[in-house]
């Protein structure tokens, strides 16, 4: 059974390789983008997403409007530390060759994330956010029912390791902690795939050549902007020499198999204030209480994640214009 | 086989009934202890454990004098935060009912551990520090030999839950901050039993009552001392009404049974400086090398370890005077 995938995404460099991946694989059925701010404002993200569905020859597939400001804010502006990564388009300055036929749809992204909860069960839907919570923490505060009927792969956080913005904070959860400390309070089935599992997982150039090598705009198009990455990557931290991580990719695939990672158990919470502000740490008021409600990737099979995305990713780009 | 066990005590009410725990333990061979400071300044430590062992009728146990200061600093002052847990003499106000008439060895602690590391193998000795990392870093750097040689089981650091000094810091890793971080970035063999499952194991006055009808005096001053510990617990958090935790027993269980516990394996660092200052979280620069140095205990076996605990608790005090 094909598995229906939400795609929760601020596209952003490693969200258009989420991107691609669900839908190069065969386990997977897209059913709808909901387009959230993070990586790039959300007006810049739908653009996005639009060109890349056009590109990829998928633009059957929906794109809904999400909320386009942390829950606590009215307005978003994307930070100096993520817009270094993504650059201002969100594909690292590097133009989808692709332009959008399609409109995003009128139905708003709370909205559908809330009616699909309510259509598939646990077993047929996985909704996976690449960004803040905030789209789903409004789906469960307008319909608290869909909080046990949805089951939730985000990328996000950092238990086990320090953030990427500072010492603590993680950049998804920093956009907007205190949504995704109501949504890790809840009793929702969410599995968090955080830096402690996709810093481990990395892609090169050895990889972006051999998806230049294909010959097809696309291939030559995800090669330029991984390169990008994978430079911006090791200019920020030396310590990636040659490489970049794969993060909202690894939240795709997890949602697909959850054996590519081992998991902790955990209530969780965020810190939403102080100098700790962001950062996912367990809630000690649950720590004797069961069922846990999170599930927190330590571990993960990056070889056999790596592989499977190279291979998945070279043969999708192979087919598309 | 009976393990030896070298416990490293900043005596302490915890550390006292970890003590216990040795002692009452068939399959334990307590063959010294190494003083530090913490819960109490180290000269008061030092008499609690000569008189302890006293009590207990094992004053052939010697007790080396460890160092009386953080690495970093030429002096130590109990902080109000631990006093208040502990009281002034350790033993919460509770006088413990026997005179020395032993004295500390002239030998140094530090020197012990180096000997005991180089007589005995990883299998046959684990080193047990219930306090701050400043004697076994002072081994390290005397002696660097021994690092692959001692197997080590500590009390300290919260990976996974907030501190209980602060949302990051936990109390003995708070005492010197750097030592705890140079012992966790070598080699050595690790497993740290931190606020992650000592939170999960609770002592109540049910047991302290069962103590006291021994009729011993060991009884009653345990049951005393543990009602001072559990009063206090719950007059700082209400959350532990009734009960108090088993920090250091609980690192003394599990270096004799590490199924207690289970363990994920990750090389840790302790941030120095910074608001962060004494939390114990993932070295980011090891997060891809192999083979990990530190066991971090996520989950505990709480009915088992605590069932275990206090039949030999019991056990013990009813042959004590």
């Amino acid at each position: 059974m094909r598995k229906k995938i939400i795609l929760d995404l601020d596209t952003g460099i490693d969200d258009t390789l989420a991107l691609v991946y669900i839908l190069g694989s065969p386990d997977a059925e897209l059913i709808g983008i909901t387009a959230t701010y993070g990586n790039v404002v959300i007006e810049q993200g739908i653009s996005n997403d639009l060109r890349l569905l056009e590109l990829f020859g998928r633009s059957d597939i929906p794109v809904y409007q999400g909320i386009s400001h942390p829950s606590d804010a009215s307005s978003y502006e994307v930070p100096k530390s993520s817009e270094i990564y993504h650059a201002k388009n969100g594909t690292g300055n590097i133009e989808i060759p692709a332009k959008a036929t399609t409109s995003v749809q009128e139905k708003s992204a709370v909205d559908f994330i809330i009616e699909s909860a309510r259509t598939y069960s646990k077993d047929e839907l996985v909704y996976v956010p690449t960004g803040p919570s905030t789209n789903l923490d409004a789906a469960f505060a307008k319909a608290p029912d869909i909080v046990d009927k949805i089951k939730v792969v985000m990328m996000g956080g950092s238990l086990t390791q320090p953030g990427n913005c500072n010492m603590f904070m993680e950049a998804n959860i920093s956009q907007d902690p205190h949504a995704s400390d109501r949504v890790f309070r809840t009793t929702a089935d969410i599995t968090m795939i955080g830096l402690d599992v996709t810093m481990q997982a990395l892609m090169t150039k050895k990889e972006t050549e051999a998806l230049r090598s294909l010959g097809t705009a696309t291939g030559k198009f995800l090669a330029d902007m991984t390169d990008y990455y994978i430079d911006i990557s090791e200019e920020v931290d030396p310590a990636f020499a040659g490489g970049c991580n794969l993060h909202d990719p690894l939240a795709a695939a997890v949602a697909l198999d959850p054996s590519l990672v081992t998991c902790f158990p955990i209530d969780l919470m965020v810190e939403t204030e102080g100098p700790g502000r962001g950062r996912t740490i367990g809630n000690p008021e649950k720590l004797l209480s069961q069922p846990k409600n999170t599930k927190v990737a330590l571990a993960v099979d990056a070889e056999r994640f790596t592989r499977r995305f190279f291979q998945r990713l070279k043969a999708f780009a192979a087919t598309c214009q």
